[in-house]
């Protein structure tokens, strides 16, 4: 039997669009032999479709799509993830399923028994956890059918009380399915191998594996789709952050007579890279955008979205503002000109000095004669992001935030100033990690000017101003937020690996203290285990650490 | 035997000054006569303390805050929620906890077996399920310790498969006590009893209920816990929007003895108004601050949101800013003069018309001749955010938001501009629920001017603007929002309703399309079922209904 992995960029709620994505994969696969075509955990709706589970039109859609498709299996079988309804009287009223069709008919439903909730995960909000397993039998084939989370209950100190794949085994299948949707981050793709060798060890079962890809608002899919032999060998794999429909034939799987391949070794900040770019992309077009607006200030930040942008919509369609003040330093306006002729983006100058003085003249009677202190510095930066966004609404533009992750994390950034756009680009990119992103940029030829990558960072608010100036050196600084943040070490921990107490101190302090302001920034490409957004939730009146 | 019910206002994570009132309510609850005080759910650490509880180091702080209660039950017993840690090798590290302390020692510990996951609630992305219940015999007595959601499970179509009460019931229990942290609705208050009696009906047990109370950014807690008897008789309620400490003699309430009491009645917009000046109140003073500072349009949502701040913070800490533009009618300037007058609150005027003018020159070679829309509008909205967070870093004020919920749902509003702020008071307050409030708030006195309220509401953005000329009318606009985001009605059900099929899809399309103004929308006081924010958790790239 040929079995049919078909790995898609789903849009949240668009019906039509994914029917149509879905009918044809189903003929492309019909064509190239395939008997069965599996697509990933809620496909149908896409993932996370969140609260619009809780509209049973929704629900009702995602079932007129189901009969849609069940329509077009003629000589072939689907395996399709969908949200589907609890007929028990106790419970949550959905559960997340797969549906298996086979020749116009829905044969069977599946529903997923562990149900991530965690991180950027709310499953149990909306399902409820099934505890009845069931196998597949398919062309003399017994399938053991898994939804994503089904298969991480391993290891030392497992997160759920009971493991559906066990249950599954009891029925001797032949091979397992995993149908899954398993946002990247940088060291996803290892980790999620790492768990899925571990189930093809424990079973000695073949096991296919299909994912999602494409970015859904901050939530990046990787794809990567694959299938394992019993030994664990990789014998297939779908692209990474593209669309792919792969071919393979269970029997030689079975046999071990499929080729075993490998996949390449990829550096984490192209990972990064790749995701940022897709994550842009996928952004704008999915929301029907084009064209990208950004503040380009000659510093790093801006210099690697603009980047980002370019290669994710065509330089084309990226315009950077250079937006100078009278702190404005010349590499400033230089670096930022340049990196725009090395883009081959659009670029112009507005200088904010007269619309800052009027606004600080409007104030005068209010300010009198107080010293120049954070409240000019903001009306700076929000003058900037006034003008910026009245060229995105006057041009159908959308602006992008130029954030990186230290700044998001220790408030060091202007909320309704610097901290507007649509997205984040780099709001789960630490500040060290800019610098490696910037440096792979230019990995052929200058795009990043070099003076913008060696000069100290300055947010150019008042004279002579340097980042080191009010925060740690990146170096330690990014340090201490990794081991805060993804690790959620405490401040006893932090000081015990060596770091300085008051540094510890102050670090964490300011990243509890500025939860107000992270509340009200855009959301944030997701790159990392853990990153600001839906996936870390915090109290904002609150007094911990802080 | 005397029990103490103490109804506490928590600070999340605030070790030192939460430990300081429950210290007190047992001396005080000593001094009364009680032999055991109950204190709410997760009182320890207040609630919700959201991802905190993923810090080891907040959880030792937790059970350090425990032993230092223990020292201090000398002839006395405590019962107060903690998180506490998951022993066992599989599942959650955590379970949501009921701790029984006597005599200085910690006798047990109760887990919570039903832990709510939707709507605000979050408890399965933290804690365990416990599946196992056991009574707490002391003095003589047997007590059904559960946990707030422990005793929600009833009704035709319960939320779980699973009843802790049930099984408590087996051991032939004395009363039971129920720990609790269940946020205001408007008609929370009022489910709830219903809920607690439908306990008290099924185990024939008196039930002896503990809230908390105050603001924990946007979620509400209105107090009012509770006695009843087995009769299901109320025999003691604590105050609403208030810390309260009260006694019960627990052998009179078997007995039937107690006197028999009943709770006034208080309309929906009373209860509103109440919950909103808390709201505001707690927000500030838990973040160390004392001032307000608001724009005053002269329309109604500016002029109750600076009444309901007056209430909460005093008039002499609220000033009001009228930014008229070259747009703004005479009366704007006049009633919102008026309403500052009858607030006694400070107030200011500060024309914005040559800041706008200034950044539209600085503009004008990109603007060009293109006619005035939307961008110019947005312009308007944005110099004035500027010039009220100017204000607010300078003299050390937070903005109040006053975007009401209608609004909010239909995105009529501008990002950082009019939506800025650091607290949304009336975001989940619709418009015709505004005109009640200020109604309400005109009760004794005119406080909010009649012309505010009688006037047609407008953005003056731009000559002779209507609110009407852009949305439904209020009457009608809010009634399909209701159904649309409390009750989750679709769009076939809205038309059958009888609404209008073109509004009703214009409406939903509105709502859905602004999903990403929403996201960068500060945290709003929550007072009905389903408010943005927390609660209502929406993909922004996603096509359904738009």
């Amino acid at each position: 039997m040929k079995i049919a992995i078909a790995q898609l960029n789903y849009h949240i709620g668009n019906f039509d669009q994914n029917l149509e994505k879905i009918f044809k994969a189903i003929v492309q696969s019909r064509n190239l032999g395939a008997e069965l075509v599996a697509f990933a955990e809620l496909a149908i709706s896409g993932y996370p479709p969140r609260d619009f589970l809780e509209f049973d039109d929704y629900i009702d859609r995602c079932w007129a799509s189901i009969e849609s498709i069940a329509k077009k299996t003629e000589n072939i079988a689907v395996i399709i993830g969908s949200p589907s309804r609890n007929k028990n009287v106790k419970g949550k009223r959905l559960y997340n399923s797969a549906v298996f069709i086979s020749n116009k008919n829905i044969i069977s439903v599946h529903h997923k028994g562990l149900l991530p909730t965690y991180d950027i995960f709310d499953e149990y909000r909306y399902f409820e956890p099934s505890t009845d397993f069931k196998i597949i039998e398919y062309k003399g084939k017994k399938i053991a059918l898994t939804i994503c989370e089904d298969l991480w209950n391993v290891g030392d100190n497992p997160l759920y009380t009971s493991n559906p794949m066990d249950e599954l085994y009891k029925s001797s299948p032949d091979l397992m399915i995993n149908i899954a949707a398993s946002p990247f981050h940088y060291s996803q793709a290892s980790s999620r191998k790492e768990i899925l060798l571990e189930n093809v060890n424990k079973y000695k079962l073949p096991l296919v594996y299909v994912n999602h890809v494409g970015a859904q608002t901050e939530l990046l899919f990787d794809g990567g789709s694959l299938v394992y032999n019993a030994r664990g060998e990789l014998v297939q794999e779908c692209d990474y952050f593209k669309e792919d429909l792969r071919i393979i034939d269970l029997d030689k799987v079975i046999e071990f007579e499929s080729e075993i391949i490998s996949s390449p070794f990829v550096s984490k900040i192209e990972l990064i890279h790749e995701a940022l770019v897709m994550g842009v992309r996928n952004y704008f077009h999915k929301l029907g955008f084009e064209k990208a607006i950004l503040g380009l200030s000659g510093g790093i930040d801006s210099a690697v979205t603009a980047a980002i942008a370019a290669d994710a919509l065509g330089a084309e369609n990226v315009t950077g503002i250079l937006l100078p003040s009278q702190f404005s330093s010349n590499h400033s306006i230089s670096d930022a000109k340049r990196l725009a002729q090395n883009l081959k983006c659009k670029f112009d100058i507005i200088p904010i000095e007269n619309s800052y003085k009027s606004i600080e003249n409007s104030l005068s009677k209010q300010f009198k004669d107080l010293p120049f202190n954070l409240a000019e510095e903001n009306i700076q930066a929000r003058v900037r992001g006034v003008i910026l966004m009245a060229l995105s609404n006057k041009f159908g533009s959308i602006l992008l935030n130029t954030s990186n992750k230290s700044e998001a994390a220790v408030g060091y950034g202007t909320l309704y100033g610097d901290m507007n756009g649509g997205i984040s680009v780099l709001g789960d990119v630490y500040k060290t990690e800019v610098f490696e992103l910037a440096r792979y940029i230019n990995r052929n030829r200058e795009i990043i000017p070099e003076n913008t990558i060696i000069k100290p960072p300055s947010a150019e608010l008042r004279p002579n101003q340097k980042d080191s100036d009010s925060l740690p050196d990146y170096e330690i600084l990014d340090q201490i937020l990794y081991n805060y943040i993804e690790l959620r070490k405490g401040p006893e921990e932090l000081k015990k690996m060596g770091f300085d107490a008051q540094i510890v101190d102050r670090t964490l302090k300011m990243v509890n203290t500025n939860e107000y302001k992270r509340y009200q920034t855009p959301p944030i490409l997701r790159v990392s285990s853990k990153a600001f957004g839906m996936g870390r939730r915090m109290p904002i009146v609150a007094k911990y650490l802080s």
